[in-house]
């Protein structure tokens, strides 16, 4: 069972995943991912990931078959389990928490040899509103305080398997960059009452300079201190503290701006690995002024950031103003 | 001119820097390392780096010619300028500082083959003096406020020369990260009256399952919550605030802890690409109660990073206590 422990400096939980345990000479050689070879999210081989927790299929409503266009299962190798009491325990200074939790892995696709890109709008549609549901599903889970979604794509960006997918993962805690993210917030709102991403949306809006793109519902920019180059945030122009929180309607134009960034992403950058994540409220609190979900999306092109782990402290080539310029006439 | 800009929402100061920037075609390929190719820090190409700040030459007191053991140069493609007068701006919700600060590289040996493990116990000493007495000289800038001393060795950890060298960056803003664990060595102080570092090496001493190694002066051990496998620190027994305000002999344990520990991450995992970095007080402050210099070393094994990096949200798949047994006993 993994189990997850605090750091008694800064507070930051690490999960201690040894059901993904490797040993040191596996590290030798990187990650390989088989393009011709077995492919266990490949329609047929269901029976190569655990059981299936949804499914969308058109003409069936048998489980665990061929003829799904979505397909959602726990991941094989979780890095926390769904079984188990949730219990917290002390060792002097160190302070842990049993690895209770969710790790789910949504298929995107049935074809093995499309990103996430190359699916239709109604489709990208579709994956985010099973990314909805599944939070909403999970939210019963009175365990769980957060759920994090994102996306891995690419072996340098982490991706272990080449079959397009995402995750979720449900913590029994909040992610110390999430508690970053509402403290600051916080301290905006307590100051000014007023939201700083609906700040920020406002003054991108006027400034044009670092906006990519916009549509009735989000703006697309490169933020103001991006880490990373080409690291792009989609942030919805209305106020909504939580991603599954949204009206329906708000799914689609955000499937329609998804596609058009990671297109051009992909176009300006040569299909780069990239990561996204939903940042987005803990899902056992009530409506929030100060706080505003959105998409970080963070292309992995620079090897410096082992640097950058170890201090928090980023150095970044490329001022976003020219990677907005770019991307906006890719 | 490069610029320091905070993230609006959770205050982490980022450099743009346009000297070291690239233009997205850049990107396609990974950098390269030519191993029999022009070294720049290679003796008879003293004119290829910016003059000399200072260098150990035990016959000539000629700069920037060869007869050098170690040789500090301003990095070439500096993070942070060295002139101009430090000013604060803001535009809307943002903040920025023009890019002042010092960016220095230390190549540790002439020997262009050699890592800094395979140098002797006394020239990893002088290695270690030269930090200190270049973190002393710097602080007599007043502009500075904080110096980072790291070292990436290997591509994969963010080199872009392969001959050994490490780097300091003098910043006039105190990073995030060393905020965060001031904040927190603080929030412990004000509880309990004790450094929460000096708990930790108590604490370790008497658990052993973590510690890798011991001397008079250092404990090396895998934390309780590495955020990788293999993340390793060096803590010094006693209480220092500041890695350059130690007493003079405390720096030769140093070199001896530090050499041995390098030789048995190399042995075990195969001479991995890795970051150290010092982690110490803010060079303006006094020396303080709570807040205790160490070393973080992170071999580069797993390219999960990248998700971690959006979310600060850590999986490590192995345990520390077994990355103790392995790296004891190697």
């Amino acid at each position: 069972m993994s189990e997850l422990r605090k750091d008694p400096i800064v507070g930051r939980w690490v999960i201690i995943s040894t059901e993904r345990g490797k040993r040191p000479s596996d590290w030798a050689t990187e990650p390989k991912i088989k393009g011709g070879g077995f492919c266990p999210f490949c329609p047929g081989n269901e029976d190569k990931t655990p059981p299936e927790i949804m499914a969308i299929r058109p003409t069936s409503e048998q489980k665990d078959v061929p003829g799904w266009e979505i397909r959602v299962v726990p991941n094989k190798f979780p890095a926390l389990q769904i079984e188990g009491v949730l219990y917290r325990k002390g060792d002097g200074n160190y302070d842990m928490i049993n690895g209770v939790g969710a790790h789910e892995v949504v298929i995107e696709t049935s074809n093995h040899v499309l990103d996430l890109s190359d699916l239709s709008e109604e489709h990208i549609h579709k994956v985010l509103l099973i990314f909805r549901n599944r939070t909403l599903d999970l939210t019963n889970d009175e365990r769980f305080k957060y759920i994090l979604i994102f996306k891995n794509h690419g072996v340098a960006a982490g991706a272990s398997l080449e079959h397009t997918h995402s995750q979720l993962i449900a913590t029994p805690i909040i992610p110390k960059r999430v508690t970053e993210e509402l403290e600051g917030s916080k301290r905006f709102y307590n100051y000014k009452e007023r939201c700083i991403y609906c700040d920020i949306v406002l003054q991108e809006l006027k400034a044009r300079s670092r906006l990519v793109a916009s549509n009735d519902s989000y703006i697309t920019i490169e933020p103001f201190a991006p880490r990373f180059p080409f690291e792009t945030w989609i942030i919805p122009r209305e106020h909504y503290s939580h991603y599954e929180r949204m009206p329906n309607e708000k799914y689609l134009e955000l499937a329609r701006m998804l596609k058009d960034i990671l297109n051009r992403i992909n176009n300006l950058l040569g299909y780069p690995p990239y990561n996204f994540i939903i940042h987005t409220s803990p899902i056992q609190e009530p409506n929030l002024l100060e706080y505003h979900w959105h998409i970080e999306i963070i292309p992995k092109l620079t090897k410096i950031a082992g640097f950058e782990w170890g201090t928090g402290f980023y150095i970044n080539p490329t001022p976003p103003e020219a990677a907005t310029n770019e991307l906006k006439n890719v």
